[in-house]
């Protein structure tokens, strides 16, 4: 077959949204897909054990339900809730802005959604132009310097703070959590008057919430997982409260869903992109996926994506105990921008990637350039060119056709990538709703909290001079040279009782 | 050598700026080193005939000057001309904000410093709080959605537009330009009233603004491009209008400057930094880079580095002429909220990569949690943790630190990267200075917008609906009906004069 063969052979389309996304810029024959087949058969079975409530996490023993529970939500009690405490925040006028306290997947979702329907300016719009809607600003680390900033525009008595926390244990938004408290406190403000929970039913922060009689909790599903959770309650309450239609997000996940439960690969997009990541990575992910949609409003996608895939696919064993060290890497920005940046590597560099464009029909204002040539005609060019340049050099390319950023279809496009990364899932054995990884760094860092206790509790009082060796010495830990002298480093910074001189070969502290 | 004594080895410190470098996280040896030391002694000689004059971009026959000319930089006559013309702008009052039209190196440096130094909400500061300076916004793509959303924030009187392109020719920037002075006549305005151009001289930007009296044009030089242009004029002036200490930054690139001209590994961190990413990639980029500042404000970094690191390294032939597919992919967003995201994979998954985790040390605000441990020591907790835990799965690691997040830091930490990038070209033989691979893409998007031109020149006044396909051959291209469908699908979603319906298993166009 040539490319206009292939072209109408694998372009998969849903006539009703206009959605549509094109395989034949990647490699791969008939004979590549028949040789799938059975494996695409399991994992079809695999996912509709998914859907009809089998234990699919078995590490978590629980149940994976992002793809069902959102078929009924839009009519639930719990839906109608959250859009009716919306519009009482609406119309009280109290509040004029909202403070997402969340990390990973309490964050990602609601950072693109918000970027792709508000757009950039959104918190500079005045109030009427953003029709009583709240302005949105996220706290989705820990750092000093992103709480310090967020106070510098914040008005305490006029911001709401939504708490996001499954576990509601989460280290990084306990501290802004505490941090903020402690603020509202020190203005003589209340922060419960102003803070909302969203958390499991029972957790830590479910009841301090209630303890401390917050204005409202609202409650999170147990078998949906964080990088999951954007069409639930965690992608419901900023969406609402920032006047994003919600509903019709649901209708395009759900439109997605049914579409990519079709029995094979020329009824399924997800099965089919699936198989191109396979594919192009020989099952090992051995070529990173570049995510480039040509759409400013779109920059976040390959972030929201490089959590949702990496976390979800980057596994060490697979669901027989195997050890694979499976992934597949993400990255990318937007298009054409990323042309003048890194895409003279994609051209002529390495061929250790696959390229996912997405391309945006309607174009948001019509600017004659020259000529009957409109800026959007131009990004169009810019599009295909590269698609043709990349083509032309052997390199491979996915095409995503949306017809225009819709809150709809960015529905379909969070959920194609989903339900992808659940059926690549099932290709390569691995459990995709996990992530042991995570508990490593957390232990280790905790490590590092007790050992920074163990050794301000040792020099408590003294006066020493020395290099890090010399003072983990005296502070009995002297194998833990490397980390002393890098909480000496933190200390010596911040007023810790420490100061530092670099002697020419390494630094020497003073404690006193 | 144990990780302990690795660490005193291999950790270089600036003891008069406190920045430091420390690479014993990664797999390496002192015989490894050996083994690279006469290509580092060529890379070395080729950096000094950088600096000399030499023409070390062969291709496109001129110096390269960027880490030279900006020792003098800050005496020269420019600099005072950008520092005053900024002045003047802050005492008129009449400009509350400027727009940066630029895209790929005349965007990605700005944008970096911005949320750097001002962080990331500095439009919504009021004037006062802004001291008299610039808000900011940045035009740097052709998306008639990004320049939509910046008109509904713009207030056109009082605000200033720097055209930025060194040839004068970029058609991204030029589109944005046109359509800028398009608006601006549409609201009965004088667009050069508000301009500025940056560019070389006599370009065609150059004279369009002469003869179109702009406010001002600022030359930029020949032998300095795009992705390394930060420290000059590129950086210089949209710094100057927002406040930031550029004298200070091109003193961190300076001293940065000096410190890696060593002679040495031991005593020039980016020559040890280009033989790490040498090893750790067999010479071909065989590991991605991944970019983890452990700061809010650093989050465009990863970014930054993105479009340095591969669009300099990401090259097809070497300098003999040999076919390489050499690059270096750089991604990565911010610690410790990337822990949540994709670290996953990198803990457990592929061993496809190499981390550098940045720290800032300094706090910026104390933020205590619980008994005397506060958020910054935390965020040490994490990063340290997630550092132990991947080194103890066997991943590598090179660990950054400042003492604070300065202009000055930042200008150290451009600096490195630059020079590495150009030593490990020397080290791979490579052009580091040229980017061809753009030119395929930009010769296949004329070619699409050519194509345009013809199917709707052969189209005009007719009547016809059928496939792609059909309409391809009805206008004489029927090799290019998947470009022409895709033309058609921009023109249906655009009132171009076509419609489209889908049959079941094609878009059928009507034409009228």
């Amino acid at each position: 077959m040539d490319y206009q063969e292939r072209s109408r052979a694998y372009t998969l389309t849903d006539g009703k949204s206009g959605f549509s996304i094109a395989f034949a810029g990647m490699k791969f024959t008939a004979a590549d897909l028949a040789a799938l087949q059975s494996r695409a058969a399991r994992a079809l079975e695999g996912i509709a054990a998914i859907e009809s409530g089998a234990i699919k996490n078995p590490d978590e023993q629980r149940q994976v339900t992002h793809f069902t529970d959102r078929i009924a939500y839009p009519e639930s009690a719990e839906f109608a809730a959250v859009e009716a405490f919306a519009d009482k925040i609406r119309t009280e006028g109290k509040f004029d802005a909202v403070v997402v306290n969340g990390i990973g997947g309490s964050a990602l979702g609601p950072q693109l959604m918000q970027f792709a329907v508000n757009g950039p300016y959104w918190n500079e719009l005045p109030r009427e132009k953003r029709r009583n809607n709240l302005k949105i600003y996220f706290l989705d680390n820990t750092d000093s310097a992103g709480f310090d900033d967020l106070l510098a525009v914040m008005e305490p008595e006029k911001t709401l703070h939504l708490v996001i926390s499954k576990s509601g244990g989460t280290q990084e938004t306990k501290n802004n959590m505490i941090a903020m408290e402690q603020y509202y406190a020190s203005c003589g403000l209340d922060f419960g008057k102003c803070a909302v929970a969203v958390t499991m039913k029972e957790s830590l922060l479910y009841r301090h919430a209630v303890e401390n009689n917050w204005l409202a909790v609202f409650e999170m599903a147990e078998s949906i997982g964080g990088r999951t959770s954007e069409t639930a309650i965690v992608g419901h309450l900023p969406a609402a409260l920032t006047g994003v239609d919600f509903k019709s997000f649901l209708a395009g996940a759900c439109d997605m869903d049914v579409w990519t439960r079709g029995k094979d690969f020329a009824g399924n997009p997800a099965l089919m992109l699936a198989a191109m990541w396979y594919l192009a990575g020989n099952g090992k992910g051995d070529r990173n996926m570049v995510i480039v949609p040509y759409s400013d409003r779109l920059v976040l996608l390959s972030r929201y994506l490089q959590q949702l895939v990496m976390e979800s696919l980057g596994k060490e064993l697979d669901l027989d105990g195997k050890v694979v060290h499976q992934g597949l890497n993400v990255f990318g920005n937007k298009g054409g921008t990323d042309a003048h940046a890194f895409i003279q590597q994609l051209n002529d560099g390495r061929d250790d990637f696959f390229a996912t464009f997405i391309e945006v029909l309607h174009d948001a204002r019509k600017l004659e350039i020259a000529d009957g040539v409109t800026m959007g005609d131009y990004l169009h060019g810019f599009f295909e060119g590269l698609s043709a340049a990349l083509r032309g050099k052997g390199r491979q390319v996915i095409t995503v056709r949306i017809p225009e950023l819709s809150v709809y279809a960015l529905g379909q496009i969070i959920a194609l990538y989903e339900r992808t990364v659940a059926i690549y899932a099932e290709f390569i054995n691995i459990n995709a709703f996990h992530q042991p990884g995570v508990q490593a760094y957390k232990l280790a860092a905790k490590d590092v909290l007790a050992l920074r206790e163990k050794l301000f509790t040792a020099l408590a009082g003294k006066e020493i001079t020395g290099t890090a060796g010399v003072i983990a010495g005296f502070a009995g830990v002297p194998e833990r040279e490397v980390e002393v002298g890098a909480l000496l480093d933190k200390a010596a910074l911040n007023d810790g009782g420490v100061s530092r001189k670099f002697n020419g070969t390494a630094w020497e502290y003073t404690v006193k």
